[in-house]
């Protein structure tokens, strides 16, 4: 029998007692911590934490649920729980660049991304055999019938498929405002430059026009601002001034799908914290 | 008023209730946790926590340490209890090449080594000029009288000074079995090769020879086993096969003092746990 | 038209004259020098060099070679010399593992690594859905008929494909000293471990047990003497104490990958240059 | 007797028989090419080119330079020509902060730096006891007389002693446009971000702000637009969310003081060339 994990997030404005409350709750409902992570903000006083811990023959849902209700009102404490036998259910849009679905795909197939595949939409039919071959529901939505129709199909997909989590793995379309509101905190994009810097289209062109010496790319949360939303995880890679553009994009490739399947680990792992428009991911 | 903080760190077999044990015992001890990081290495099966706190007006050492005494017997808990206020006095050794030294001392200038240095020893006189400048006492060793003579000598120093902590910034003396067993897990030497590899005399050579890509340094507790001892931590840099011996050893320098820098801040941090011949430094 | 484009190698004792009698004579055998880089290793006399040129109109190989031949003679230089439109054909050898596998196919589908992929060899069969997706013919040996008579298979596969460079991508069998000279410099391995540390099996169990605070593979040539061979190129992966065995596993794969693509890219390239049992890679 | 050595810098538009010109010219006048880099830049057409040589007895500059003057005109290069026994005198302008002199100081000391540096200039005196214990002329200027006038002062103690390059250490003032325009191309600056992101004031504050995973510093040449000149350096560090603003500067000290003396090594290498507001350093 495989042991029954829960996970418990918290965030609150720093004080005493924190730790030990969260701890003696978790102890006496009858569940035992495998794994816990805390940080707390000096620069603005506020405290995360994040505890992972099997449950005992005694210990219930309901129960915990009833009795950490109490504590986290008594520290105003902002707090989500997670049982870890429900898999995060996961949709992947693409447009006509694999390398990001492959990688997300290779992963969940080693068992190395811990959620389910149900979907995959494109706006191109360029990847429905990549699809295919994983043996996973290919949709392909039509963007000319205008943002609103064709986002609603998106969204009846989505539905659909009771999808929990969107990742746009370079889909080359940019979601409405009331998309990024629909699934606010739960769309991550990947884009193939070192954000804050290099916003925008094109983003390896800009950055061979500077001159930089590293390039880099960043996972973060899609917003309504194009490009701005809160940063998951980002990387990397030095570059020559030998490098041509077309290198910056190959080099560039290996970066993105990197980053793009680590900030959908951080996700799944539920490491993020948001507070004041920025994350904080405590591992 | 400067709060007054504490740390504990505790490893054991990992078992339930560990964390809620602990963190429960320094709350109810009047101690407000400000830090908390914990590792269950399950390939082993071993628990390592440690835990910052600040001393509440009803905390006292010595309630707390009876109070603890009683937890940790119940888990058959290693533990050990330090005082943030007492810094530790470390003593560098050092012979004719200063970017160790110049590292050390710069960190510690700039309040980046939470430590005393009292002393600086060596066996020749050519840095003197540097301890001089930074106003500490420099003594020279004649390791000429022989070894078990000049490390007596090179004791009743380090006694003399209160030494908690030995750093062998480039010292290029083997100690004896006995010196490293005295100072045990009290001795910090960094090796200019990327350890278990390249291993004793002239390390970048043997990386020249051997034709590696990326050369390293290892900071480690020093045993009797020459650059065998247990690794606190390790660097790299990436080299082109256009460098030549001399660059290697120029390039390695940065790597060399910064992995020195590293381990004695994890040392004096009190991050490093130790486990059947390994480190596990737990941040 | 696509411009036709060649490669020379050369190294040889450094001594004065070598550019310019390389460069003179490919400009004067009407070839327009593209690209080259040159090294002298000082620390042992040797002077590696690749020129890359376009042929004009009244550029032809034989005419060329005969009037490189006098250069060549003149400074005792070894030299080669590669018509860039003849792709090398790769021959990718595998087990279970498919990461490798993987990334070698998915670089070559986006026109990244500039070879032919004609044929992929097994000793299991569990990867050829993998081949047949790829539309490459799949062929599956059988270890167990003895070394001699499977190898003789084995070659006897490569030779009917015209195998240039055999690739071991995460294959379980140590050649025999037979096969590895008859391969010699064209058999490239991934080894999953930081070489010259951690050969031979489970080389992430040896790095944990060891303690080491960063793990790495090396992309080398295979020889008779097991993962003793001249390096290629290596990429490395800081781990943190927090990281069990299998994690290093986990996070090794993508270093494993990305490593033994570099490698054959490097190769692919004539980027290589051997001497004294080293490579010297020249970029 | 030391070899005398020369170094050779071209730029142009890409043209056939660019590299055999070079190094015949070079050879024909008695050079013996040690060292050659070159690209070609096939976004923009322009190639670049750096030759070092040693002369034999036959060689004087006045016949290279007629010579290559010539060479020069047929395929309207832009060259610079370079004594390489006649060091740069780098001048080093510093505030309060000591990382970046430090760093600079020890690597000239420890001959890793091939320059002069005759003197240190400062709008304040707190660093003037490091300027004493290396032995070098330090001078306070005044910037409250008036920026004007106090640049006056300025490039009186550079033109006083023969400064080829102005390094700005983290020197905390804004030059003018007509002292950037004085010092073009010989004024480096050190700015403590990964430019272009978090131009101007308090870049970590900023980089905390905003949430980003990886800072860094940036080696540029400073020009009237502030943090935005030709970008000569770069290098990243990663950082923690559990990290505060003071230990994002702490941590970004040494990533500033290795991208300063990165960039000053380029310059001092005759690496870096311009074109089109961009550097192309070729190594």
């Amino acid at each position: 029998m495989t042991t029954h994990t829960f996970t418990l997030t918290v965030s609150c404005a720093d004080q005493s007692g924190l730790i030990a409350a969260i701890t003696g709750c978790i102890a006496q409902s009858g569940g035992n911590i495998l794994n816990l992570a805390q940080h707390t903000a000096t620069d603005i006083g506020m405290f995360f934490c994040r505890a992972s811990f099997a449950g005992t023959d005694t210990f219930t849902e309901e129960r915990f649920s009833t009795a950490f209700s109490a504590v986290a009102d008594s520290f105003r404490m902002d707090w989500q729980f997670f049982d870890n036998n429900k898999k995060k259910r996961v949709a992947v849009l693409v447009s006509k660049t694999s390398h990001c679905l492959y990688e997300l795909l290779l992963k969940h197939a080693d068992d190395e991304l811990d959620c389910d595949i149900p979907v995959i939409i494109s706006n191109h039919p360029d990847l429905a055999h990549i699809a295919t071959s994983f043996h996973i529901p290919f949709f392909q939505v039509d963007t000319k019938k205008g943002k609103e129709a064709y986002e609603a199909d998106l969204n009846a997909i989505l539905d659909q498929y009771q999808i929990d989590l969107v990742v746009l793995a370079r889909y080359m379309q940019v979601m409405s405002a009331s998309f990024c509101e629909r699934w606010d905190k739960k769309l991550i994009n990947i884009h193939h430059g070192f954000l804050p810097a290099f916003k925008g289209a094109k983003p390896y062109h800009q950055a061979w026009q500077k001159g930089v010496k590293i390039i880099g790319a960043t996972g973060h949360f899609a917003t309504e601002d194009l490009d701005q939303g809160p940063i998951i995880y980002q990387d990397i890679i030095r570059i020559a001034d030998t490098c041509s553009v077309d290198e910056f994009i190959r080099m560039g490739k290996d970066v993105e799908r990197r980053v793009l399947v680590e900030a959908v680990r951080r996700y799944l792992a539920h490491s993020i914290f948001m507070h004041d428009g920025r994350t904080f991911v405590i591992e």
